[in-house]
């Protein structure tokens, strides 16, 4: 039997559950459209991706008030609780995703403004999985589904391969061109960014297997414990 | 009159706080020596930052655990409700600082096996900038100080003025020498690991100055809202 006040306490995790989705669903539109910035020249889709950000940090705020709605007024116990301290940090992950999309833009914007470097190969492959992460890691989450949170996990190697590669490939160019100094400068902080969108995209992931499974695997590769 | 769970639940507050602060001073420790091992030249001591990691990582999860467990058995709420929600992300802002002095670090180790491009001026203003910010936010945590917690707002533009100027002047080195283009790349990345630590100390201020006042400040300026 379902009291009324359940009702609503479901109705405002519910609620939760999508205003990061939806959140979500934006900065993953920014990456694109960052990307597209870039690889299409088009300096309009970069002012573009600029405008999107303020809502995003609106949202960011509003699902923090209902985080802290929620513990308040609910007193959430368990699996919900974890889930609503995960709102607190995946709104976190979001904005700084946001904002890396807008450094994206700026870096666009400044490189629109004169020839082209070379194609871009690596950087649009790494913003597609760095992209592909972020959803997948918004599924898991919605699904409770620490399997497919894990798999994010294994994605972010790939991305730190190519931002590696880029960054050396950039470096030897600059250093048998002069005239492509700035502008591969730039490219190397776009490779950066992209990398830093991954990782927050792992974040989550990592913090869904922790809802999921009350097991907290952060930290256990890379560095010695 | 103070009841038996309240001096526990005081006590779990009070371990909080220094959890956090402990947490703080081993960050703060860590920007200072990978700058030393930057300034210095001196490898072993950016060994030591890498040896440091692994205990922010640890606090990171020992904090987050005490910021769960409260939420769940003393259901906090007000100021204390908000001061266990700064703690489940200021955590991440400092785990977040001991990464980037780490990559800080490893810059450091690779520069150190070539000579030194030019002597670091900039740089080391900006860590001490950076320092201060961390040190005055987890002060301004610790006092409920809205306004310490604001000057650290106010400290953050001097940090991003000298990150362009730091961008500026080694784009322009790598044009007229391509002998310095790797070298100079590194340090680029070095002062945009400083620029984002400058950051995650605004983070913690702005969500100080919410603890206090209960207001969100975050995101009133720069963007039009």
């Amino acid at each position: 039997m379902t009291t009324h006040t359940d009702k609503q306490y479901e109705q405002e995790l519910q609620q939760l559950k999508e205003e990061i989705l939806k959140t979500g669903a934006i900065v993953e539109e920014m990456i694109a459209l960052c990307m597209k910035a870039l690889v299409d020249r088009d300096s309009n889709i970069a002012q573009e991706v600029l405008r999107k950000d303020p809502e995003v940090n609106r949202l960011e705020m509003k699902i923090d008030d209902l985080c802290l709605q929620l513990l308040a007024l609910r007193q959430p116990a368990g699996p919900d609780l974890r889930s609503v301290a995960i709102g607190l940090r995946a709104s976190k992950d979001l904005e700084r995703i946001g904002d890396l999309a807008v450094n994206i833009a700026e870096q666009a914007l400044e490189l629109n403004k004169v020839p082209q470097l070379k194609p871009y190969i690596d950087l649009p492959k790494m913003a597609l999985s760095a992209q592909n992460m972020m959803k997948t890691a918004l599924d898991a989450f919605v699904r409770h589904d620490a399997d497919l949170a894990q798999e994010v996990c294994g994605m972010d190697d790939e991305v730190d391969l190519l931002n590696d590669k880029v960054f050396d490939e950039l470096v030897t160019l600059m250093e048998n061109d002069s005239s492509a100094v700035s502008r591969a400068t730039r490219l190397i902080l776009v490779s950066r960014h992209l990398e830093r969108i991954a990782d927050h995209a792992t974040n989550i992931a990592e913090e869904v297997i922790f809802m999921v499974k009350g097991k907290d695997i952060r930290h256990q590769g890379g560095h010695k414990n």
